[in-house]
C-alpha cells in the first residue's frame, strides 16, 4: 500500500472511530437525561390519576387532548397543533352483571361488555351455553348453536416467549366471535379474557360485527380467566346450566376528536419527517397507564430528552399522540390522509404501544438491507440491555403511513406482564415502574437519534 | 483436500450440527416444561402466603425447612437431607416508631430497625440530627457528631442501568453506618432506604458493629425514601430540629437451623457436583417472595423440569436451599465446610438471588477461557431473550465454595424493580409474575443442562 493511501485509510478509520464515540456519548447522555431528569412519569401520573380512562369520544379523551397539547407547548417545538377527525363513541352504561345458573345455585362471575357490542335486553338474557375453542368449531355445531350463548374458551398459549404471539393466536375469538356466532343464531357470546394468568379481571377490547345486518347483532362480553375456568368445569358437570348476562352499552353517533402533534423543523432536511408516537385514547375500565399512556408520555419524553441534552435533529421531528387506536384507528388514518394531502415525506416512524415495561428492543418494518444496517447498531444499544432487534410490525397507529421507503419500528418492552393489565381494570398507574418507563423513552430517543444521524443511508438508491 | 479427509470433515460437521440441534431441542423442552407444567409458582405461594417471613432462627424459617424438604422428597432425588448449623437469631420486637420534632410540630415517619441493631432505651431517644452523604464525611464533622443522630442520606444513583451497581454504591451507609458513627459519639443512625423510588416503605437489611465494644453499640434504623426527603428538607429550614426514635429489637442466642439439600447422583460422573440454589431465609417485614423465595422455588423447579423432560444429568446435581444468607451467611459457610470435610469436587454452582423478574442473563465467575466458551452458547439462549452474559459475582451463598476451578454463576433477572421491594414490607407474593418466575427457572435449568453436557470442557488442563 502506498503511504498516502495508508494515511487516507487511517484518517477514515479515525473519522469512523470518532463518529462511533460521538454516537455512544450522545446515547449515554440520552439515557442519563431520561433516568435523572425526565417528565414522563409525572405526565403519566396526571394522565392516569387526574384525567383517567380516555375512551374515544369521552370527556376524558378531550381532557387528555388539551392536557398533552399544553405540555407539548412547553417543550420548545416550532408548532403544536391538533388534527381534527370524527371518532366512534361507545359507552358502557351500567356495570355489567352475569351469573352461572347451575340447577338452583347462582354463581356471580366478573364480565364486561366488549367494545362495540350492543346491550342485552334491559333485564338481561338467560340461555344455555356451548363452549368452543375456536370459531372454526361453529361450523361443526351448526344448528345446535341456535338460541345459545357461545362461550369461546381457547386460552392464550403459555409456551410462547413473546406474549403478543399468544395474543395474536386467540384474539379472533374476541374480535370476530360475536359476528360469527350470530350467523348460527346464537343469542350472545362470552369470551375468555385475553390474559395469560388466572385472575378475576375481565378484559375488554374491540369486537366488530363486520357486514352483519344490524338486526342480527348479538351482545358480546368477556369473562375473567378464573370465571372461564369455572364455567368450563361447571359445564362439564352440567351441560344444561344456564348463563345470565346483562349489559347496557351502546354505540352513539360519532363525535369530533383530535390527534395532538408537536413539530420541530429539521435543521438540515426539514422536508424529511420522523414520527414518534403512541395513542392517547384508552379503554374505559381503567387509566390505561400501560395501554397506552406509557407510549404517549414516552413519545413526549423523546422531545424533552433532546431539549435537555441540546440535540437538534437534522430532520423534522414530530411527536404524534394518536386518537382512537382502540376502536377505530381513525387517528392513524387521519394522520396519513393529511400527510398525503400535504405531500409529506416520512422517513421514519416509531411507535410505543406495548406497555411501559423494561425495554428489550425493537420490532422493525423495513427492507432487509435497512434491517441489516440497523443490526450494526446493536453494539451501541447493548450497554443499555437492548438486545432484541427483529423484523416485524411497527404499530397500529403508524400502519397507515405509506411514504415511499419509510422505515417503521415499534418499541419492544418485556412482554411478560402486558396481558395481566391489557384492557382491564388494573391497567393503572400503580402498575408502572418509573425506571422502566424512562428506559423505554430513552431507548426510543436513542433510536430516533441514530436514524436522524444516519438517515441518508436509507434514501432510496 | 483428499476425498477421505473431506468425508471426515463432513462427518464431524454432521455430529456438531446434530449436537447443536439436540441441545436446542432440549432447551426448547426445558422452557416449555417450565411455562406449561411448573410447580414453582404454587411452591412460592405456599412459602409466602402459608408460611410467610422467614428470618433465620424464627419458627417460620423452621417451617420453610420442613416444607421445602417435603417437596424436594417428591421430585425423585436419590436423597434429600438437612445440613445442621447454628444461626443468629435477631428479633424486631414491637413495631418501631419515629417522628420529626420541628419546633412544636410532630411529623410521624416510617422507619424500621436494621437487622442486628440494638434497641433504643425503652421510651425511645430524642436527639438533633446531622445529615451526611457518606461515612467519609464523619471525619470532617468529628466532635460535632457527639450526642447526635447521624442521618445517612446518599441516594442510590439513578443513572446506572443495573440497579445492583447503585445498591453497591451506597449500601455501606446501611451496613457500616452505625459502627462508624458510634466512634464519634453519635447516639443513633438513620439511613435512607436502599430504594430507587420515592415511597413510604422503610427497607431493612443487615448492619454490623464489627469490632466495636458492645458498650458502644448504637441503634440503627432505616427511613423510607419519602421520609428521608422530608427530613432533609425540614433540616434545611431548621437544623435544630429533633428526631425521636424508638425500637425494641434484640439479638438472642444462636439457634439450630438447616440447609436443605436434594441430591441426584450423576449417571456418568457422580464425583462431579453441580449446585443450584437460593436462600430459604428472608427478612422479617414480608414474605420475601423476591428475596429469595423466588430463588428457592426456581432452584427446586430445575429438578422438576429435568424430571418432567426425562433428563438425567451426567454429573451429580444438588439443589441447595441455603439458610441465613441475610444476616450471617452461615448456610453457605456450612455447606462449604462439609464439602471440604467430604473432599467433594464441585464443578459448577448457580445461584438465583436477584428476584423473580424476567431473566436477562448470567453473571459469571470464571476464568477468561471458560467465560469465552460460555459466550459461544449465547445463540441457543437468544430465542428465550437471554442476552446478557457478563463476568461478575455468582452469589453470596456460593461465594464460600472453593473447589479447584469451580465455575460460579448468578441468574441475572431484570433489575429495575428489585429495589422497590428488597427487604421491605411489600416484598410479597402479589409482586411476583408467574411467567417471569418460570422463565427464570427455565433459564437456570438450560444453563445447568449445558454445563452438564459440556462439563469436560472445563476440566483443568
Amino acid at each position: 500500500m502506498k503511504k498516502s493511501a495508508l494515511l487516507i485509510v487511517l484518517f477514515l478509520n479515525g473519522i469512523l472511530l470518532f463518529s462511533q464515540t460521538k454516537e455512544e456519548q450522545t446515547i449515554k447522555e440520552i439515557y442519563k437525561s431520561s433516568l435523572t431528569n425526565s417528565k414522563c412519569y409525572s405526565w403519566l401520573d396526571y394522565l392516569s390519576n387526574s384525567i383517567g380512562a380516555r375512551l374515544s369520544g369521552s370527556a376524558n379523551a378531550e381532557k387528555a387532548v388539551q392536557y398533552t397539547k399544553s405540555q407539548l407547548e412547553t417543550l420548545g417545538f416550532d408548532r403544536v397543533y391538533l388534527q381534527e377527525m370524527m371518532v366512534p363513541k361507545w359507552v358502557r352504561g351500567e356495570k355489567e352483571s352475569a351469573y352461572i345458573l347451575d340447577n338452583k345455585s347462582k354463581i356471580n362471575v366478573p364480565v364486561c361488555a366488549l367494545g362495540g357490542s350492543i346491550a342485552t335486553p334491559k333485564n338481561g338474557l338467560t340461555a344455555e351455553v356451548i363452549e368452543v375453542k375456536s370459531i372454526k368449531e361453529l361450523e361443526t355445531l351448526g344448528g345446535k348453536l341456535k338460541g345459545k350463548i357461545v362461550f369461546y374458551n381457547r386460552p392464550m398459549e403459555p409456551e410462547n416467549i413473546e406474549t403478543f404471539l399468544s395474543y395474536r393466536g386467540c384474539v379472533d375469538q374476541r374480535s370476530s366471535g360475536a359476528k360469527e356466532a350470530a350467523k348460527y343464531g346464537a343469542v350472545a357470546t362470552i369470551v375468555r379474557s385475553m390474559n395469560l394468568r388466572l385472575d378475576d379481571f375481565p378484559h375488554t377490547g374491540n369486537q366488530n360485527y363486520g357486514d352483519l345486518p344490524k338486526s342480527q347483532y348479538i351482545p358480546a362480553a368477556a369473562i375473567s380467566t378464573n370465571a372461564a375456568e369455572l364455567l368450563s368445569k361447571t359445564l362439564k358437570n352440567n351441560p344444561k346450566l344456564k348463563f345470565y348476562l346483562k349489559q347496557s352499552c351502546q354505540q352513539m353517533d360519532d363525535v369530533v376528536s383530535y390527534n395532538v402533534v408537536g413539530e420541530l423543523k429539521g435543521s438540515e432536511h426539514p422536508e424529511n419527517i420522523m414520527v414518534v408516537g403512541g395513542h392517547l385514547d384508552s379503554w374505559d375500565l381503567a387509566d390505561g397507564s400501560h395501554d397506552d399512556g406509557a407510549g404517549v408520555v414516552q413519545s413526549m419524553e423523546v422531545m424533552n430528552i433532546f431539549k435537555n441534552i441540546g440535540y437538534k435533529p437534522k430532520n423534522t421531528l414530530r411527536v404524534v399522540l394518536f386518537m382512537n387506536e382502540e376502536n377505530g384507528g381513525r387517528g392513524g388514518k387521519k394522520y396519513e390522509e393529511l400527510a398525503q394531502a400535504n405531500k409529506e415525506k416520512h422517513i421514519f416512524a416509531l411507535e410505543s404501544d406495548s406497555g411501559g415495561f423494561s425495554p428489550r428492543g425493537f420490532s422493525i418494518e423495513s427492507s432487509d438491507a435497512v434491517f441489516d444496517k440497523i443490526l450494526t447498531w446493536k453494539p451501541v444499544f447493548e450497554p443499555y440491555l437492548i438486545h432484541s432487534f427483529v423484523k416485524g410490525h411497527g404499530g397500529s397507529d403508524i400502519e397507515p403511513l405509506t411514504s415511499k421507503s419509510i422505515i417503521k419500528a415499534g418499541l419492544k418492552p418485556d412482554s411478560q406482564r402486558y396481558f395481566d393489565y391489557h384492557h382491564a381494570a388494573n391497567d393503572k398507574f400503580g402498575a408502572i415502574n418509573k425506571r422502566e418507563l424512562e428506559l423505554g423513552a430513552a431507548t426510543m430517543a436513542a433510536m430516533l437519534y441514530l436514524m436522524d444521524q444516519n438517515y441518508s443511508l436509507f434514501e432510496p438508491k
